[in-house]
């Protein structure tokens, strides 16, 4: 996620928020942000989310997940959050979704995931 | 995908292939190519083998997919091969795959797709 | 859901629960509800969520569903619920899930469903 | 299964095939066999398709699934056939499909499932 500028904007116990600034490299011709991106951002807020109930030692994989594409995401910041759904010793499941902001503030919901995570143990 | 140097590598009716050439800047830290890379790669295959049985005039839209990751995506070419398995007048089913090329032309297939398509008129 | 004694419980615009009272022939050798049964369950949930949504004339179609079994679906009566995520013209998207829910009212969240229904006129 | 049935047709290491006469009461009011049942058909044989693989003393959970209703299920005997793609130490990633078999042997493919599968130590 470096190359693109996403931060961090709120980590809880089973909870994450990341945030991606508007960048008109993200785009494709018509304005819209890649749902390949959009997967990205959910993806990791989805994986973070599952590392924070994991203990020390552990390093996460998306095993598989499964993106809705509720909206074309167009212009404004966007907002990916994940939260854990129920965490197991090896398996945990997550729920995320991608939200545009616009520059009042208000969101649209434009993507959803549910995601498999699992844990492994370090190197 | 303009950003990323992938090409169109084979259009034929209801399959498509794509490639994208190495590129450092493409993976994480450890050397891996982003999941969301991947499946942008793949959607896009998918996507565009949906629209050659598509009457002209038509656009088409991912409405969702299901992504499996079945290996790290490291080193080599990725090739994402999308096919069709029902197409009907709203919505196409297709199926999916990525693979990392070897500089030996060996592949390994590294993630499959599962994707719902739908056609719009274009305006 | 004739066959297995399937009662909706609960019916507001974009939200729908359904009740399906334990019978011991529903279970699997080891006491546990088949995954089917309980996909069906919420498949039938979201269906009708979606429904309540829907102009008269039109019926439902679930054209993609993605379920995470999340724990043992053991013992006591399941309880599928759906609810609408974003309604359009064709496409609605909609998420489910279903719970054993013990003597003492207690729930426990045993499956998740992410369902894609499509719109289609009554002939 | 026992329920309804089923029986295995075909068990080779990393496929099996199902197949499920024809019986009037699992069709719904239309004559449609459920969602629910085509499901389970697959869920099962895609679990034994991983179990093939899987040193012994070993059991397969479902842990998610994606399915895709291509067309509806009338008539006819169904088959599903289940396959691994990839097969690892705690996860096995299959893919299935569902057919309805008219009298003349003739198949018609219904539904699509991308399951992905646990392995447990049996107790």
């Amino acid at each position: 996620m470096k190359l693109v500028g996403a931060a961090l904007a709120r980590v809880e116990p089973g909870e994450v928020e990341i945030e991606v600034p508007f960048r008109r490299e993200l785009t494709q011709q018509q304005g819209l942000v890649h749902a390949g991106f959009t997967t990205t951002a959910m993806d990791t807020a989805c994986g973070y989310a599952a590392l924070t109930l994991m203990p020390p030692g552990s390093e996460v994989v998306s095993v598989n997940f499964n993106v809705s594409l509720l909206a074309p995401a167009v212009g404004g910041d966007l907002v990916a959050r994940g939260h854990v759904v129920r965490s197991g010793r090896t398996i945990t499941f997550t729920e995320g979704a991608a939200y545009v902001r616009a520059a009042d503030g208000s969101e649209m919901k434009v993507a959803t995931m549910s995601a498999t995570m699992m844990r492994v143990e370090l190197a």
